[in-house]
């Protein structure tokens, strides 16, 4: 059920995945955060901001590369180590946001890696760009 | 309803939040950001692990620093530039984690604020430090 | 509290239960069976298909076919040994959707009966056909 | 992001997907499906029923079905015809579900599989046995 070992990985290989962020989405996970920032929940306040309605949370697009790197790339039983986030334009409500990941780095006598990781919206525009430190799983 | 402007923050102000992170957060928080990873819902493949259990996802906890900034420091209206995120310990079912932020150092003429990010548990044990950096709101 | 015995129950008795779909359901549906096929969770993807967006998961509406066993025909207490499911149509979200319960046989020996099982759609269109074995539950 | 074709299958392919079914999975799936039957969320009912204590929906397993094939095997783009169903086991709260997808026969003219499908628990009892009828992707 284990993911790539360092091995098995390659500068340069890639996983993604996308969903289309709703409504019900940013709810449960402000309900689950506690992140109730009305940015993100009141739509009267929302619509006077610069992003003109409500936008989903930052983290909840980090919370996308979290499920390429712990499902795909490397895969389960990596130690997420590190995170890294730039947050570049807002997501909003029926967005379809794709997280993709890359191998940038290797240090295979560390068993370490470095990704890149960014969160594109529908139109290709970068949402989210940064980097992660993982090791993955042992063989 | 919005919060700290630049002039009304000082290095070193602080706030936090804190909630017991429940195997509803954990099965939730997979359901919405699709990461499944069996280290959060298996616990079959989780016991084998390091960590002898499920854990929550790392951004479940910065989802509460997420939380502290857009609602209390600076609160409503803050910009969310960045985060760095370094994950030192698991977090387990029934743990209580409390993120901590605080004022590290504030650029008045661009308006812009770092701020120190701390997410503890109940042992006093760090489970996610690093570091943000916002736009507080404009008065 | 338990439901018609096998002698309370009649060929050709039936019962239903109506549900209009939501994306709330589909998401919450993806997140807890884990089913987050783009079909369901992609708009972008789903557009492409020739269902022309997003649809519900075959089981969802499978599930309203198990509500109407459970809780009215025939009701608690009844042992659900096996259902065929023939998925006919798709169901987009805003769908309302009926599942109708009829007994097709009765075996009074075994205590065994057969159910027709079928959901429409708003417009009368067949979604899911198929059938259900039972063993009602006991005096 | 399509998954196999039936050029790119094989009589014998197998894929799988676990998971811890908790009471949080149990009550969302009661929720959305309205599936309320006592079974599932009554503990003073189901604890005088065979079964000791609530049990999870026959049909959140057959979810789990649905997430390998629309995931895994064959994966995105495929259409779901039937699922056959039989229920031999009570799944309970707690009991990590692991459904297996394998392709039984292939019919490459009129591009259709037909898959086994099972779902067994932490202790390979099979929980529920049966088969799917699907068309995977074009190329």
């Amino acid at each position: 059920m284990n993911g790539f070992t360092i091995d098995q990985l390659k500068v340069g290989q890639t996983a993604s995945f996308s969903k289309t962020i709703t409504e019900y989405d940013v709810y449960t996970f402000a309900g689950v955060t506690g992140d109730l920032n009305p940015a993100h929940i009141n739509e009267e306040f929302a619509r006077q901001t610069q992003f003109h309605g409500r936008i989903a949370h930052g983290m909840l697009s980090a919370g996308l590369i979290s499920a390429v790197i712990g499902m795909q790339l490397p895969g389960p039983g990596t130690i997420y180590l590190g995170q890294e986030l730039s947050f570049r334009s807002p997501v909003h409500i029926g967005d379809t946001i794709t997280a993709t990941v890359t191998v940038r780095s290797l240090n295979l006598e560390r068993n370490r890696a470095e990704l890149d990781t960014v969160c594109t919206n529908q139109d290709g525009i970068q949402v989210v760009i940064g980097s992660a430190k993982i090791m993955p799983p042992k063989a």
